[in-house]
């Protein structure tokens, strides 16, 4: 019995992973520091900070699971990049994989990021693209990697790291950028971004939670892109986004200054994903932009 | 005042560092899992292992120090280069460097290593030389200052990062290269090693332990070598070891097999520690490795 224990479970990623990981049977053990009110079918959720030691020792020896889907870490929209939060999260992680095998696991699965590559490679970027984080984000996933892999190679656990990419999809946090365009046309209001000439590679939410469960389920060891393999300008998004609300006359493009260091393309080759996990997205853009702009209004609706 | 907080206090560097910073007319607080009964002249000793959370944050709450020279990691001769037991290090490492800073810390000093950089690299290696380590030890050891560099910068926190190359000296484990060849000269037994060719940075123990009270003392930030900036074929160091000793036909060169993996060379730039830290060696390697053997032969005359 496959008996996964999810991290970061009450997050954006970490609530549809829950569901993705239920459809393939699997047992789901989800841990949270403030499990939701309203929990999904057949998983079981567990409380703790696991920042500290003794408790995610505990939880580890509690719920001896035999697969691991790491996907908590700091995320607070914007200040991410750059904050002091990371670092803790370098050590818990390092010490949950540790602590993880000991217990009796065999795989772990973890979240990592674009972040880590250098952005300003060829693009698409591979797996092997050089890793140059631009942010202390980046810097600290990309430590957390290092150590991960060589510690699994030693604890004889097998390890995949997911480097997201960018995504989008209900319940997003309205301070990003799809979440906060989606809402401003869903209730009506002028929409302001930038040109938008930067292309980036998004998936829906649902797509980078089913990629992370099929990575769990599956074999694929080392880093492994979770990224469409399109680069989209982020103009077009909102422009789908205007579209899929009827409401291009609130998109105001260029009213916002872009930011002089965004690099002009962060692409990801989804290859290793396609062929070896032997995962496709179910969503298209589009569908998916529909959707997001959909629940927005019912949302706007709801009193 | 400057009062030091000294980790990895009872070890081969950690005791020479005691005295060094002592000498500096520093306030020196040691900390040790096991504090050493003989205990120098001057210095608050604590007990604490540094790897629990709880113990390592209420000892930095107790000593509460301006500065911190973090030596302690896994250092088991030989099994220290690959033991997964280096990836616990990074996480106490990385908390301790936070927990310091949140504590009233204005300084740190971390212990790095030559196993970063990218041994196939130009010597001598400068410290903005390509980082590319070859064992767990020196990824280990580089994913901590990726994160203690960034985590600094954030917290306002002065950091400098030492990286030792070779060293050798009175006291050291006799399962390390010259500690062996020294002991065997010095019993007059035998001492076979490889034929030798291989070049290495040495630093007699009592420098590396001057250089890193320097670096405390000072407030040169980033990566800085702690090396002599001279590379001398270990088959020369026997040679020194064995005239010291007075038993050249002792030394039996080519009666053990080089490791085909070994680098060539491994020389470290002495540029930054010399002309910005304004620290020089003490030792030369004849008087060095003279006092060694010495070291040893008194050693065995004691019953």
């Amino acid at each position: 019995m496959t008996r996964v224990l999810v991290t970061g479970a009450s997050g954006f990623v970490g609530r549809r992973a829950l569901v993705a990981l239920r459809r393939r049977g699997l047992e789901v053990h989800a841990v949270a520091r403030r499990p939701p009110g309203e929990q999904a079918d057949g998983v079981a959720w567990h409380a703790a900070d696991l920042l500290e030691d003794g408790a995610r020792r505990a939880l580890l020896e509690h719920v001896r699971a035999t697969h691991l889907l790491h996907l908590a870490w700091y995320a607070e929209p914007g200040a991410f990049w750059s904050a002091r939060e990371n670092a803790p999260w370098v050590a818990a992680s390092v010490r949950l994989v540790e602590e993880f095998a000991d217990a009796g696991g065999e795989r772990a699965v973890l979240a990592g990021s674009c972040a880590e590559y250098d952005w300003a490679a060829a693009q698409p970027l591979r797996e092997d693209a050089p890793l140059r984080p631009a942010t202390f984000y980046g810097v600290c996933k990309d430590a957390t990697r290092r150590v991960a892999e060589g510690l699994a190679e030693r604890l004889g656990l097998s390890l995949a790291w997911g480097r997201i990419f960018f995504l989008y999809g209900p319940e997003e946090d309205e301070r990003r950028l799809v979440a906060s365009v989606a809402r401003a046309l869903a209730a009506g209001e002028r929409a302001a971004i930038s040109e938008g000439s930067q292309r980036r590679d998004f998936l829906h939410v649902d797509d980078v939670a089913g990629a992370f469960a099929a990575l769990v389920d599956g074999a694929v060891a080392g880093p492994v892109n979770v990224a469409s393999g399109e680069g989209v300008a982020v103009r077009r998004i909102a422009e789908l986004l205007a579209q899929a609300a009827g409401r291009p006359d609130l998109l105001d493009v260029g009213a916002v200054a872009g930011r002089p260091d965004d690099p002009p393309e962060i692409v990801g080759d989804a290859g290793r994903l396609r062929d070896e996990v032997g995962w496709r997205p179910g969503f298209s853009l589009e569908e998916g932009l529909t959707q997001t702009v959909a629940w927005w209004r019912d949302r706007e609706r709801t009193p």
